[in-house]
């Protein structure tokens, strides 16, 4: 999505060549007509798929799954994130370790929500090792619903994340694929396609 | 606000005679026709302000306030809420209460996305005891920013947090407000209007 790569490449931090920042945009300002552009790309993507439900994270994948699920005329439904948990009944559990933060959280979402027969697009913010959307999806799976598709905001595509998505069957569409942050700069997987194959690669 | 008055009544539950249980709508799974139609809401509220900027706080303050930034086509920037808080130069900090979960967090906004000029419209899910807009309100401040108003969803008109901004001088702009929760019914404060007044206070 070549709007979405013009903002990394303008506003996006590189921190280290792990880490890109996108603190004025994505994850602590948020640029809202941008994120209507992401839920209309996929919504573009999954239009086909009759999709019940959006399910994401909070807090980052908030915005762009609320406009998603706007334009998709479904509910949507963000999971929770806490660092113990008090013995519940009525919500599904997963683990999720975040290799940032060093820290595991369970991430829940209440059993009333998310029922068989649900085709759940799962939205997040950022695809690194895969932990969150592993999660959401094991998560949809608990209630015997469908995963139809992982739609990502940013994948770090030199991590594993999309890679493990892929080997487990799962269809990920993500709208900005980094391919590397060495030398402290943004490169994406298309700029590499441009170079290496038969020079249009560069698709939205 | 008549229809989401209309969502409290039919999905809202009443847990105690101080809680109102709305996480089929608004904080857990979040119907995006309704956050629509508060970001609309807001902007008729807010729309002489000259607004730069909406600030919110995480988690069910973003979809909401996502939609009031997206139609006044301004950015929106989420106060973080964490419970330790490394020392940092670069953000603002201000201590917030849970009531609710008897819990002190720590908010924190990055000091580069709020500037003197701005002026501000606070948007929260919840007004109970203020803790969070005043939080809020305090960040504005810090910047040298003006807080041009606060706009929340769904306030407990019975608790003193909506008392204590109107002392404070602050113009608040509550879609729903609750005037109790006993007996296990929702009452709204229009509802007692209609009794004591001259018949017609269930406006939207």
């Amino acid at each position: 999505m070549k709007l979405l790569q013009e903002k990394i490449q303008a506003e996006g931090i590189v921190l280290s060549d792990q880490v890109l920042k996108v603190d004025s945009f994505l994850n602590h300002q948020i640029d809202p007509q941008l994120m209507l552009a992401i839920g209309k790309e996929f919504v573009s993507r999954f239009a086909q798929d009759q999709i019940t439900k959006v399910l994401t994270i909070e807090s980052s994948g908030i915005a762009p799954a609320i406009m998603t699920a706007m334009l998709l005329n479904v509910p949507l439904l963000f999971a929770r994130k806490q660092k113990s948990l008090t013995l519940q009944n009525n919500v599904y559990v997963e683990q999720v370790h975040s290799f940032t933060k060093q820290v595991t959280n369970e991430i829940t979402v209440s059993k009333k929500f998310l029922e068989e027969g649900d085709k759940v697009l799962i939205i997040d913010d950022f695809l690194a090792h895969g932990e969150a959307a592993f999660g959401l999806a094991k998560i949809v799976r608990q209630a015997g619903a469908e995963v139809a598709g992982i739609g990502i905001v940013i994948e770090k595509s030199f991590q594993n994340g999309r890679a493990k998505l892929d080997d487990a069957g799962f269809r990920v569409e993500s709208l900005a694929r980094i391919k590397s942050l060495t030398d402290g700069q943004v490169r994406f997987v298309e700029d590499s396609a441009v170079l290496t194959a038969e020079g249009n690669g560069s698709h939205a």
